[in-house]
């Protein structure tokens, strides 16, 4: 990119000076972007689809510290515009080929004053969004760049309801998402998701997040945002060397639901292509683990006559793998470090001890034997200082013994990292977007799936590291365990609109007791939890409960067995924010299609039509569907309904979802 | 304040650690605090009014850029108790006497892991509102804070109407203010006013703003606030050596809007009294200048053909001063640097040399003789790199030429300071407070007022620094010549309820010819602008307007002649948020009262109860009211009806306010 930025600047003295506003038109000619400076020279644009304003007038720039700051007395010239209409193939996901057609303009601002500095925005248009990013060519008069913060803005034209989490708060992304007008958001996390008057649906985020600060979004007044970048503990929230590019901005345009959850394509498309080259050694599985136990305080991280890493316990779990066809078993507390109040003492972790009751070795092997891999895992206690010295010796380890994925844990007592040099650094600030990306490509090497918690934010980075499989970064199921309050049904149907936009969530469902600590109950019903594995997405997928709780439902548990983790399509069939979401999904490994469906606390009857079938061709309809009168606020929670049927595309299918319910459907191909 | 900590410190090893509640009474048992660490030892404080609350759970500490947060593991003990009821003398104000009532505990908080870090919290509570400091006490694990974030927060327990300014914004304090629910509030500069639903008028802001990042006020959900410091460029928001003591945080809480007013007292009573000895030698004043003309634009800052600042313009307005009894004439664009883009080129700016066509010798001496002293003019651009190694030339040739006050100005191109190094800094954070207090010492050292534009926010410090008389920081006159909008007059309404309860502002009103550049009328009545000389206070109050205009309105010009800019009492007598403010003050040289009351875009009658004046005695009213018909929208606007009657305190004085009218009234005593 930045080579071929190098060469399009050679174009700019030629370029003519724009006086009108630049504009761009998406392919199919549904949005139109328009650039221009104002008689400040000060870069905006703004968008319109099918000429109705979706942005009014945002501004573009940047706040340097240590000079002028990049906002006006630009003169704009059009660099380049091309157009795109490809297809690539992704190595998993929710689908297997990914439609990429947009068209593209490049645009040079370059300064009248003395310092004649130079910026670029590339924008790429879609039909249903907006992609831009900026890039500093090299140039004389700025070597560095010093960024205290960037001036995009994103002035939402039309009035609405939001759904999001604050943004630069403590506890991370792990938060219930607040549903509030449009104008009174405080400060987001992205993905913001949004539902104008007029049914318009909008989604703000970034892509390809690489050596840069996340953006958060502030609402200055009205509708109109900010874009705040995480700061740094200690100096600007960015500094880069000129010449590089920005994470691309992103926003989502769609006319309804469905067409939000498509949009999110367009978050992979502005990634760059596979930099790992062949990554078929990373298979799409599901998996068990030594987990769930703690959560429910029955057993602990730490060692002593709690623990649940022990060598006797984890082979109960990779029996039970086995048995049922689990590829994975994840153990967490294996290693030294624990012990103590570990919030607080991350620089006590080694990643090559194990405790002495947990025989890593030998777990291992007697695991291969049986086709059935540990699943590792790297706790920090977001204390990088101690982590980075021991990435590269404790992937070795795994590596050595046949350890082929790592859930990593970035856990703080709902504080920051902590940093080399005893500094204190935001979860999604720069310097932990260059953490993580060193995690994944160390992992590469060693070819190593890597699945992180308490993470910086997905913005697409596994089209380009494809073992960057999936990652937490919202409220996971452990809180239905302990939570105060747990996730309430609606939880999971405001993830589908936001978090789930932006990428996979390692959510951990499928727990079937439906009980938290102490016998607390879950607020879903049964049907719900197998649901939950079509409708978040993940590569990989655990079955999180107890082995001797799936031991009590094993015709529910069926569903979980059967249910692939990898597509090769996916749709919301049926869906709206705030109520419920229905996907189907083919299995990217046979002719069957299954379908989940979930609500918030309402009861709701669907009726979905089975179109996305094979026409002509029969299937076996496998139903779990809430059992009469089943509510998640009740002990009718459990209820469930086990059916089967023949449909085939030109039926419809009739769908009741108890008060927090949900329905899990299996479609055989006959 | 240091010392005394250090003192008290001793007191920690004998004090009792306490588990229940701390609480503390304000001195009537109007207001209670309550203080207490939850099960992760996190200090909370909350606030309640008559047994109802006020404020929530709210959370106190620090983010710290290399150390662990100052923010749980705290064992509380309290420290001291004692009450304060004192009264003192301003050299000038809004009142002779302030009396300060509270009572004060000071909290020690002492972690428990191996630090053992110590910090204190110091409360002190008035009956109609709470100041709270952090002191952090010298010790051996915190030798140095370096604060990327305050984790204080104002939790806001009952829902009702905000009034702001968006805060950590590219202008400043210069935006019209917002009224939206509270929880539509964004990030908001202080001081934030509200006004519940059950009519508790409430207004957080800080005082003594030392050495420190400015407070902003982010929402972070609900009517939860979470301060905000303003940033530094690079590194830390605040970098304080230990020890050292916090701004205050303020909240006043009051039953109604002359309430709220009147508990602005609270924010001088927490600075420290006056350290720079006898201020006699400011007077307060009115004054002329050199000013208007160039807003619109018939006069220029820059040389040439247009220069405003020349020696006979000056005379010109020397002359008029020394006529109507103003003691200052402000000259702006008196010296060299204003040619060019002097929004960019703050470097450009001399302190020191005049312009060719400017005799600033011979003018100050001209003025002398007839009793009018020239006021100075530091414009920097924000450019504090230039302009403070020019800082004591600048004052020292003022001095030498009697010029006794000078207005400062740190207009910059919507952006930030430049600071020495080529550092870009916020106008509030804590560069900032350091320079302008820098001026105002310098200043004081050659018995200079001070008067900045642009400056960073009031907190009460012309209490400890009386040469701090006034300042701008908020939307001024300025914009009715070329602002859009201009002021609407809903503004100087919600002046009084939010910037004006921080202290003095320089709004410089008095435009009596109501038009602004190329003839646009200004949305206000005549009688209006002389309202606002009562009801927005600074000690040094302008009259704006052009000579040859107060020529041509010389009866209400009277009004602005006679009214004085200090008083002996003040009191609002009839207002509410978001509608009208109506103050009655005393003359502080005379046994006369003022009264000016404004209104916003509706038209109101009043009766004004005159109990404020002396019992038994008889007064000469002096009525500057609305004409018939007058209207802010149309050319009635410059309608008056001046008329006299002899009135006392037992009666009510009606009073008829136009759409965006006012009223002004000078109660002579007989």
């Amino acid at each position: 990119m930045i080579k071929l930025l190098s060469g399009l600047l050679a174009l700019l003295v030629a370029a003519a000076v724009q006086a009108a506003p630049l504009t761009l038109t998406s392919p199919s000619g549904t949005l139109t972007l328009h650039v221009e400076v104002n008689g400040d020279g000060r870069p905006d644009y703004w968008l319109t689809r099918n000429g109705k304003p979706v942005l009014d007038r945002s501004r573009l720039g940047f706040i340097l510290a240590d000079g002028a700051k990049l906002e006006r007395n630009f003169v704009p010239s059009e660099l380049s515009r091309t157009r795109v209409d490809t297809t690539w193939e992704q190595p998993w996901g929710e689908r297997r080929y990914v439609r990429d057609r947009h068209s593209e303009l490049q645009v040079a601002f370059e300064e009248t004053g003395a310092l004649k500095r130079r910026m670029l925005v590339i924008f790429r248009l879609f039909d249903d969004g907006l992609g831009f990013r900026y890039a500093l060519p090299a140039q004389p008069n700025l070597q560095q760049a010093r960024i205290v913060e960037e001036l995009t803005e994103f002035a939402v034209s039309e009035a609405g309801d939001a759904w999001w989490v604050p943004g630069g708060e403590w506890n991370r992304y792990e938060y219930l998402t607040q549903r509030t007008a449009i104008d009174q958001v405080s400060q987001a996390h992205t993905v913001l998701s949004m539902r104008t008057a007029s049914g318009l649906h909008l989604a703000i985020h970034e892509a390809a997040l690489v050596d840069y600060a996340g953006m958060w979004l502030r609402r200055v007044e009205g509708q109109r945002f900010k874009a705040r970048l995480a700061p740094a503990a200690d100096g600007p929230s960015v500094v880069r060397d000129v010449p590089f590019v920005t994470p691309w901005r992103v926003v989502l345009v769609a006319r309804d639901a469905a067409g939000l959850v498509a949009a999110s394509d367009i978050i992979l498309n502005l990634n760059e292509p596979n930099r790992l080259g062949d990554t078929s050694w990373f298979k799409p599985h599901k998996y068990v683990g030594v987990w769930w136990e703690m959560h429910l305080d029955t057993a602990s991280w730490a060692s002593g006559a709690k623990h649940g890493a022990t060598t006797t316990n984890t082979r109960r779990y990779i029996d039970f793998a086995a048995k049922h066809g689990f590829r994975g078993v994840l153990v967490e507390g294996w290693n030294v470090g624990w012990d103590g109040d570990w919030f607080a003492n991350g620089a006590d972790f080694s990643f090559t001890r194990a405790t002495p009751d947990f025989d890593i070795a030998a777990l291992s092997a007697y695991g291969l034997k049986k086709g059935v891999r540990l699943i590792g895992h790297h706790e920090t206690s977001a204390n990088i200082a101690n982590y980075e010295p021991q990435l590269a010796a404790g992937l070795d380890l795994y590596q050595r013994l046949g350890i082929d994925a790592v859930k990593t844990g970035y856990v703080a007592d709902a504080g920051g990292v902590q940093a080399p040099g005893g500094r204190f650094e935001w979860h999604d600030g720069q310097r932990m977007s260059r953490h993580h990306l060193l995690v994944v490509t160390e992992a590469a090497k060693r070819k190593i799936a890597v699945n992180p918690h308490e993470p910086i934010k997905d913005t697409g980075l596994r089209r380009t590291y494809p073992n960057w499989v999936s990652r937490e970064g919202a409220r996971g199921m452990e809180y239905n365990a302990w939570g105060d309050p747990k996730n309430p049904p609606s939880h999971e149907v405001d993830l589908v609109y936001t978090r789930m936009l932006s990428g996979p969530f390692d959510y951990t469902p499928g727990v079937l007791s439906l009980t938290g600590r102490g016998g607390s109950p879950i607020p879903s019903t049964l049907a719900r939890q197998l649901a939950l594995y079509v409708t978040l997405y993940s590569p990989i997928q655990m079955a999180a409960d107890l082995p001797e709780n799936y031991q009590k439902q094993m015709a529910a548990f069926q569903f979980i067995k059967d249910v692939p983790a990898d597509w090769s399509e996916s749709r919301l069939v049926s869906g709206e924010m705030g109520s419920h979401a229905a996907f189907a999904r083919k299995d990217r490994n046979s002719e069957d299609w299954y379908l989940g469906a979930i609500t918030n606390e309402e009861g709701r009857a669907l009726e979905i039509g089975l179109d996305f079938l094979t026409p002509g061709k029969r299937y076996e309809a496998q139903i779990y569907a809430d059992g009469e009168g089943a509510d998640y606020r009740q002990d009718s929670r459990s209820r469930i309904r086990i059916a089967k049927r023949v449909v085939q595309s030109t039926d419809r299918l009739p769908i009741v979802l108890a008060p927090g319910g949900g329905q899990a459907v299996r479609f055989r191909a006959l």
